[in-house]
Parts: C-alpha cells; sequence; structure tokens
C-alpha cells in the first residue's frame, strides 16, 4: 500500500506543479505581461491545464486510487494519509465525470466570453455579453448533468469552490443574514453621515505603499516567500507556501484602497504561507476552500485592519507620515472615516456593512439563470429591480450593474456565495480567538500580532486542505459555520460607529 | 499527409508551449522570485521539461514522423512544411536517443551542481565544485554513447547549441583567429592607454536606464510584445514572439554596464520579436542557433552600439542628460573610453579584442575534459597557463579564474563556441548590410535603425529555425561562416582607435 501511495504521490505532484506554473502564468498576466502576451500565454495556461487534467486522469492514477481507497477504513480517519487518499481519490472521480473535449469546450468558451466581457463592459453593453453568458449557462447546466443529481443543481457548481455546502445551507445562512443586514443599513441611514473628505485628498503613493508594507511585516508576512506588485485587480495568488505573491492598486480619490487591498491580500498570503509544508506536493497542499480563504484576508482587512485597537497603534504613524492630510484628524475621526457606510452600486467598493446583500443578488440570480427561473434578456431588468430593493440604488448603465464583475466572464458560476461564507467564518474564527486569548485587543494595541498569527497557523493554516470546511469550522469553533458571531460583530460595531443606541 | 502534419503540430504545439512556460519561469525565477521560491520552481521546471520530452517522444508523434518522413522527397525543400517536418523528426529522434532515466539523473545533477557551484564560486574552493564537474563531464560522455560515433565526440556536444558545426570547424576558425588577435592585442599593448576615467565616475541609474529605453525604442524593440528588468546577470527570453523579455544589471564602478547590457540583450530580442508568426507553436518558431542568436546581440552591442556613427548622434544627447560627467569629454574621447582594450581575467567584462581569447580557453579545456586528456584536478592549473599564455594574466584564485562561467554547473558543455561564431556571423552580416545598403552608416548617425532592422527582419529574423547556421549565413551572405569580415573589422577598428598604422 505504502508502494501504491507513493507512486500515486508521484503522479499527482506533477499535477500540482502544473497547477502551480499555470498560477505563477496567470500571476504574471495581472502583473509584469506585455500587452502582445496575451494569446501566447492563453495558449500556454491551457496546454498546462489540459496536461495536468489528462495526468490526473490517466489510466495509471485510476488504477492506484482503486487500489488504495478500499484501505481507508482501516486508516485514521485523521491521518495525513488518510486524507490525502481520500482528497485525490475524490478529485480523480471529479474530473474523470467531465469528458475532455468538455474540458477543451470550456475553456474557448471562457476564453471568448472574457473578451467579450472586457468590451462589452467598456461601452456598458449588455447584449454584447448575452450571447457568450448563455453559452456558459448552457455549458454549466451540462456540468451538473455530468453527476448524480444532487438536493438543487446549484449544489454541484457550490461544490467546486466550497465542498461540502450545500444551496439549502447558503439560503439558511442568507435568511438569517438579509433581514438584519438591511434592517442595520435602515437604522444607519437615519444617523447623521460620517464625515471622511480627508480620506479622498491626495495621499503620496510611494509612502502609503511603504505604510502597507510596514503593517504587513509586522503581521507577519514572510518577504523572503513573497511579493508585492501592483495590478488592476488586487489578488493573491500562492505557487505552494514558499513563494505567496499578493498585489494591490491604485484607484484615483481612492488612496486608502492601496493600503487595505494590502491588508487584505495578505490576509490570504498568511494561509498560503502557512500550510504545513510536509504536504509538499500533494492535493493537501491547498487551501480548504475560498470560503475558509477569505475568512483569512477579511480577517485581517476587516477584524484586525478597520479596528480601532489597530489603529490605537498605527495612526500615530500615519499621522506623523501625512501631517497635511491627518494632522487635524483625530483617531476617532479616522476610525469613523475608513467604516463610512455608504450604500453603492459597485460590489469591490461596497462597505461591510452593505457587502453581503450585493453577494445575495448574485447568487440568487445564479440560481435563477441555472434552473431557467429567469432568461439571460430579462436578467439586467432584474438586477436593477433587486438592487433597487436591497440598496435602494438603480445603476444608470450596465456596466455599473449586471456587466460589473469578471466572474461570470470566466465560467466562475457558484463563487460568489464564498464571500459571504468568508465573512461568517472570519467572525467566528475571532470570537473563537478572543476566547483563547483575551488579551487580543491589547496585543494588537500594541502592534504585536504574533499570538493571533500563531493561532491562525495553529487552528487553521497548517490544515491546508486537509479537513473540509464545515468540518474545520466545527473543529476550529466547536460550532458548525453559524452567522450569528458575525452579525453580533457587524451591530456592535456600526451602531458604534454611528452612535446608535442597541 | 495534411492531416498528420496538423496532427503532428498539435501535439509539438503543446510541447512549445511547456517550453514557453518553463522558460518564463526561468525568467521569474531571476527577476521577481522570492528566495525561498527557488525549491517549488525547481520542481515545476523540472516537472514541464519532462511532460514536455515525454509528449515529443510519445508513440504518437514516432507514428507521425514516421508517416511523414517518406514524404520529404516530394515536398520542396525551401517550403515551410518540408522545414517544420524535417526539424520535428530531428527533434524527436534525438530526444529518443536519450532515456528518460538519463533525463532524470542529469536534472538531478545539474540542480546539485549549480548549489555547488554558487557556493564553490562564493568561496573560491574548486575542490567543491569538482566531483560535481567529474559527474556532469560522465554524463557528457555517456550523453555522446547514446548517438552514432562521428568525427571527434565533441560535436555531439557541440550539435545541441549550433547544428551542423563540428569541432573541426571551430577548430579550423580558431586557427585562423588566434594569432591575429593575440597579435593586435600585442599591437595595441605598445600604444598608449586611452583615458576612460569618466566613464568610471557616478551616473544616476534611473537616466541612464531612460537612456537605454529610448536608444532601443529607435532600434526598434516593441515594448507591446516586450518588457525590461533589472537581474544579476543580463539575459533575454523568448516566450514566442510576443512576449520577449530582456533584463539588465546595474555594476558598481561600470555604470555603462548598464547600457550596453540593455544593447546586447535587445539584439536577441529583435530576432525574436521578429520571427515568423505564421510559424506559431511549431518547432521552427525558434532561433536558428545560439551562434545566430549572439550575431544578433553583438551587432546591436557592438557594430551598432560601440560605433562612431551611432555615438555622433547619441552623444549629445547623452551629454546633455550628464553634463557633469560628460560636459568636458568630446566625441572622440567618448568613443575611444567605450572601446578601450584591456587584458582581464573575466569573460564577461572583456572587451572586443580580447574576448574570444577566453573563449578559446574554455572550449580547448571542455574538449580536455571530455576526451580525458585532462583530469579534473588538473583543471585549474591548465586554466591558469592557458590565462598566462593567452592574456599574460594569471588570476588570485579560482573564483576569477576556472570558477567564473556558470555553463558547466548548469550542465552547458560544448555552449561557449557560440560566442565566437556569433562574433564571426555578426561582422559578416555587417559587411552585407554595407553592401545591400551604401547608406548603413550615415542612417546611423540620424538615428534612424529602420532600414537595418528592416534588413535583418528580411534576411535573418523572420527564417527562424527554418535554416542551419551554415545554411543561413550562405544564403544571407553568400558564404559560409568565414572570420575574415571580423578580423577586418576587429583590425581596422582597433588600430584607429589606438592609432596603429596598418
Amino acid at each position: 500500500m505504502q508502494d501504491a501511495l507513493t507512486q500515486l504521490n508521484s503522479i499527482v505532484g506533477e499535477v500540482v506543479d502544473l497547477h502551480r506554473a499555470a498560477s505563477l502564468l496567470e500571476w504574471d498576466e495581472q502583473v509584469y505581461m506585455p500587452q502582445g502576451g496575451a494569446p501566447v500565454h492563453g495558449e500556454m495556461v491551457a496546454t498546462i491545464r489540459k496536461t495536468a487534467h489528462e495526468k490526473l486522469t490517466s489510466d495509471e492514477v485510476g488504477r492506484l486510487v482503486e487500489r488504495l481507497e478500499p484501505t481507508l477504513p482501516q486508516l485514521d480517519r485523521d491521518s495525513d494519509e488518510h486524507r490525502t487518499i481520500a482528497v485525490t481519490a475524490r478529485d480523480y472521480h471529479k474530473a474523470k465525470q467531465v469528458p475532455a473535449e468538455f474540458v477543451a469546450e470550456q475553456a474557448q468558451a471562457v476564453s471568448a466570453a472574457q473578451h467579450a466581457w472586457i468590451e462589452a463592459r467598456s461601452r456598458s453593453d449588455y447584449a454584447h455579453f448575452r450571447p457568450h453568458l448563455e453559452k456558459l449557462i448552457d455549458l454549466k447546466r451540462r456540468y451538473v448533468g455530468f453527476f448524480p443529481p444532487k438536493a438543487h443543481p446549484y449544489d454541484t457548481l457550490l461544490d467546486e469552490f466550497e465542498p461540502g455546502i450545500t444551496t439549502a445551507d447558503i439560503h439558511a445562512l442568507f435568511a438569517v443574514i438579509r433581514p438584519r443586514q438591511v434592517a442595520l443599513i435602515r437604522e444607519i441611514a437615519e444617523r447623521p453621515q460620517v464625515d471622511d473628505s480627508f480620506l479622498h485628498v491626495p495621499y503620496p503613493e510611494q509612502e502609503l505603499w511603504q505604510f502597507g508594507e510596514e503593517v504587513i511585516s509586522a503581521f507577519g508576512f514572510d518577504w523572503s516567500r513573497g511579493r508585492q506588485d501592483k495590478s488592476v485587480h488586487p489578488f493573491a495568488t500562492g505557487i505552494g507556501p514558499d513563494d505567496v505573491r499578493i498585489t494591490t492598486r491604485v484607484v484615483e480619490n481612492e488612496p486608502f484602497s492601496l493600503f487595505f487591498g494590502t491588508a487584505h491580500e495578505t490576509g490570504h498570503a498568511l494561509y498560503e504561507q502557512g500550510i504545513n509544508r510536509a504536504f509538499g506536493r500533494t492535493l493537501l497542499a491547498d487551501a480548504a476552500s475560498l470560503g475558509v480563504h477569505e475568512s483569512q484576508s477579511r480577517l485581517w482587512e476587516n477584524l484586525v485592519g478597520r479596528s480601532l485597537p489597530f489603529w490605537e497603534c498605527f495612526f500615530p504613524t500615519l499621522q506623523g507620515m501625512f501631517p497635511s492630510q491627518l494632522g487635524g484628524v483625530t483617531l476617532e475621526q479616522f476610525y469613523r472615516g475608513i467604516n463610512k457606510v455608504q450604500r453603492s452600486l459597485v460590489r469591490v467598493e461596497s462597505d461591510e456593512a452593505t457587502y453581503n446583500l450585493h453577494i445575495m443578488l448574485r447568487v440568487e440570480m445564479e440560481i435563477a439563470m441555472l434552473t431557467g427561473s429567469a432568461d439571460a434578456k430579462d436578467l439586467p431588468e432584474l438586477w436593477n429591480a433587486r438592487m433597487q430593493e436591497y440598496l435602494g440604488l438603480v445603476p444608470d448603465n450596465d456596466a455599473k450593474g449586471i456587466l460589473q464583475d469578471i466572474h461570470w466572464s470566466i465560467g466562475a458560476i457558484g463563487y460568489f456565495a464564498t464571500y459571504t461564507l468568508g465573512n461568517v467564518i472570519s467572525a467566528q474564527i475571532w470570537e473563537q480567538i478572543q476566547r483563547d486569548n483575551p488579551d487580543r485587543d491589547d496585543r494588537i494595541r500594541r502592534g504585536d500580532f504574533s499570538a493571533l498569527l500563531a493561532w491562525l497557523r495553529t487552528h487553521v493554516h497548517r490544515f491546508g486542505r486537509k479537513y473540509e470546511p464545515q468540518e474545520l469550522v466545527q473543529q476550529v469553533t466547536g460550532s458548525r459555520i453559524d452567522p450569528e458571531p458575525y452579525l453580533r460583530y457587524l451591530e456592535g460595531k456600526y451602531r458604534n460607529v454611528y452612535g446608535i443606541e442597541s
């Protein structure tokens, strides 16, 4: 058996190498590729992903999985060995369901859709994107058809990004969150608005960049195993735990987007850097899910980076760096400024209090598209009606409405819910950290993040993909995924920021 | 037949994609990789190269090559079709000779040797590198043994880098070049030395960088299909013609190393950017050889970039940018300064007049190692004796002697001769350009490089790997590879710089 596992790991190691290489090429595409390189990059990545799929679904892997799966009952369920076999078998069986021609057809459709989306968004022309979206929806329906039926067809799509989470789970979560977030936003709207004008004056980019670097060095970002660059959209990429790269961006009139982008992506990066290196080139050397990943980015961006204890430590430094912009601003004013709630049309510009409403709208639309309860031609109207309902706003044009996100154009349908899961899980973890470390906030006030990072390493990061999200959250917090801690956090914080009596 | 070729090209296209991806990862390793990423990069590149080898030597490629090779006599020898089949068959048969286990064993040996070499060079400890070098020599002997015997065992190694060129060709070339270069250096040594002190004062890096960018933009470097970064050793990488990247470096006390590095690598890049895009992802979409590649870098670095007509155009700009460093320097003084001849221990710092002597020494040592006429333990002594003989200098330590170059540590034995071939071919091409464009130098004086680049595109670049080096040189210049133009150029230029009557 040990021999078979060694053989399996050796082939899977090549699959992992190939996916890591593809990730690095995709990083390069966003960060340093000259514009003319797009087609050759597309070809390289397609060949690498296709080759990885061929290797994973090879007869040899099939034979080894068949030999190893029956040994699972004899292995300690908690051992790395058991989990490596189980995760490899899961990925093998899933990949085997999907014909190679389908993979190729989808890759081509995505490539075409992405170009069409860029064009459509730039001229706010939904009709230009619509046939591509229809094609992608059709592909997703066929994809669902490759697998045994589940309680809901959308379950199969969710499973791509969040193993073990069902549509029913998401609906239940939204049912709790929606009314309370809507009520909170209404309460906030009745209060005088926060003044954040000092955040919208010019700040020299280089100093802000340097401030971000100082902060994430304090967080524990390991520069010998990572780097930061600029890109149009901030993102994090892990090429294994020893090469983890983040990006941030410069947004006109939103100078602090640079800093919060850095903090957010650092949360992702700390997770990747913390995955057990003994997992080597196995499939365990990855994140548990996108939701768990997002819990880490939200934790460092929001629960740490937009908290009062954090700025008690860092505001004096920031003020010293930018005396003309912040000299007359108090810590309290600054804290309220960076936590200003403002209903907005665009998800990536939205604040903590409204963010999940943007997500719900998208998830509901995805389900409607997949089940056919909404026709592609009616989607912009549906989008605008929901925006009005949830946020009381209607976009002037589709570029600021249904065309704003890249996700659908790259075939990522079933992805959005992971953002809300990330928010929810981050608050559950945050409360648990407080229980285990009563001096959590005092340490943050002193700029000491070592205990926090050590806790996350021990309880979350190192496990990589060993546990599924529900299992991990249960193990870390003693309960399943639960929205209450998140709602408590949100209501507590924003009633305080807006002076609302609870 | 057309079907078979389409099928073959489709598999070979994936081989090309994989090699391009590996090249980009290697670029990243030198330019942006965080230090901790070295092992994971090693794994990724090894898997990609191995996978490419597997695809190229697959049974399917074998069957297709077998079907297509017999059709060659019926095809126009000059057609892309003929050449694509011939080059693919050549690479397939070569790769098939080498067992996969040997490829893996060599990859491991190279990885170990490279680490040992870095260590050995840093403490100038040849003994630390010696067992690795012995292992690599042993591997090269075994490699030679996989192929039918040639006139000289070194022929098989040369063929890796310079198809069709033999050890006898190289010996014949050196026999002509050696005495005349030695005599020239002797004549120069008798003349008063040139003053280049103004090149060794501080120049602000950013302005020099900008000057380099202006120059290579004028050369015709296409920034939409390329970029420039910094690295420890300058190099150029082509990820296909639409993504070609160069690097340069900053050397203390040698500020112009930055500029000449840029000019040199741009020569390589213009070649890569000029390869016929219709070659797509076939094996023709590559350079003819390293020697032909080097002819392009030398041409732009030396024949253009160290020429008087070039500086007649650009010296006023440079002087305007650096008035305090160059305000009191005349064009003539500057030209002589950048062409100063100085015997030195280190190849990469050596000038045009002495460069080939460094190469000869290395090639002779490689042949001695391969044939066993020198033992690894005696190599440093042999190195130092030859340095004394050719350049009248002996290194203080092995770091500045036998350990100075990376080539052997990466298993590149048989590579060095291509530098001299590049010098020789560059001058042959240069004379031909003059014959075809009598106003060649006048245009350079005006900063107009369009006709020069167009000529190179038409006569050299676009053919990619379609022709072997001898065939290409014959076609371009009407004669085979011939050292006379190069010696004429060298003697003419340096007698002029040093005021020697000929």
